[in-house]
């Protein structure tokens, strides 16, 4: 990861610190950020063309208003995967990784060595552990997909958002 | 700061780091969860009792859902000063600093040191010249006061909140 080349491209000079420890301190800042802002986030949607009927698909995304959108920008150049997009209702900028490569090369390796504090922590847990099973190919078995419905029925119930999918309509 | 044993009580060993690097580790995080979910506030409130018919509030606070309240408490222990209290109307939790003193000791240090990377440090580098200005009592001059609400009409723009006063209001 370009730390420095981070840092100098967005003239964050603002840490008076020796260059190494700038790597630490902007990874760990970047944690302290998505602990807020961040969601580790795994969506079911109907799907005819995937095994039992439902696609799954886990994605990392930090959103904030547009006027301050300083470390989206620096979360898409520090990760160098995924992408920004416009919210599409509000005025709000969103950087989002879909790809489970991003996520199991990237986002998952960074949260492990620069873990979030808060109870969204157990999200992050979870969260990497169905990206293992997908890694490995176990949604594909009703044993995986049935553990990942579990699992992911338990995330995200800190932050009192609601829950994308209904678990009674998924039957296999 | 007692960042070892903020880190200890927290069961923080999560940074595999030198007990050195992890004060910074921790700083700079406080700092990326502020950049998102804090807010350097100036309020004014009517008040026979104050100079010019205003008192003028500097606060700094930062809200959290309470079922992850971790980090609110642990910049609580981490800034020795302020406050934690209930959100009234919702379901959050809030730190915050309204003391002058907390403000200069506490709080501005901590931010020049590990600085807002997103447009909220404009917030900041203006709300400290506000606190600056009435550290050495300026706000009780007319110059003094009119240019803290010069600056106080400048802040917290970027985030679309409403502003808490009527320029129009204040005549002095």
């Amino acid at each position: 990861m370009r730390y420095n080349a981070v840092c100098e491209s967005k003239n964050l000079s603002l840490y008076n610190t020796p260059v190494s420890l700038k790597k630490y301190l902007l990874s760990s800042y970047l944690s302290g950020f998505s602990d807020g802002e961040g969601c580790f986030c795994i969506s079911l949607s109907k799907s005819t063309r995937h095994r039992f009927g439902w696609e799954i698909r886990p994605s990392f995304s930090v959103s904030q208003n547009k006027n301050r959108r300083e470390v989206i920008d620096i979360l898409y150049e520090y990760f160098e995967c995924g992408n920004i997009r416009d919210g599409i209702s509000d005025n709000t900028v969103k950087f989002e990784v879909r790809s489970l490569s991003g996520l199991l090369k990237k986002v998952i390796p960074h949260f492990d060595q620069y873990p979030i504090i808060s109870a969204k922590r157990k999200d992050f847990i979870l969260f990497k552990k169905i990206c293992m099973i997908m890694k490995h190919q176990g949604h594909l078995t009703e044993a995986g997909f049935r553990k990942i419905i579990g699992m992911a029925s338990k995330m995200n119930k800190s932050g009192g958002s609601k829950r994308k999918f209904n678990l009674l309509e998924i039957k296999i």
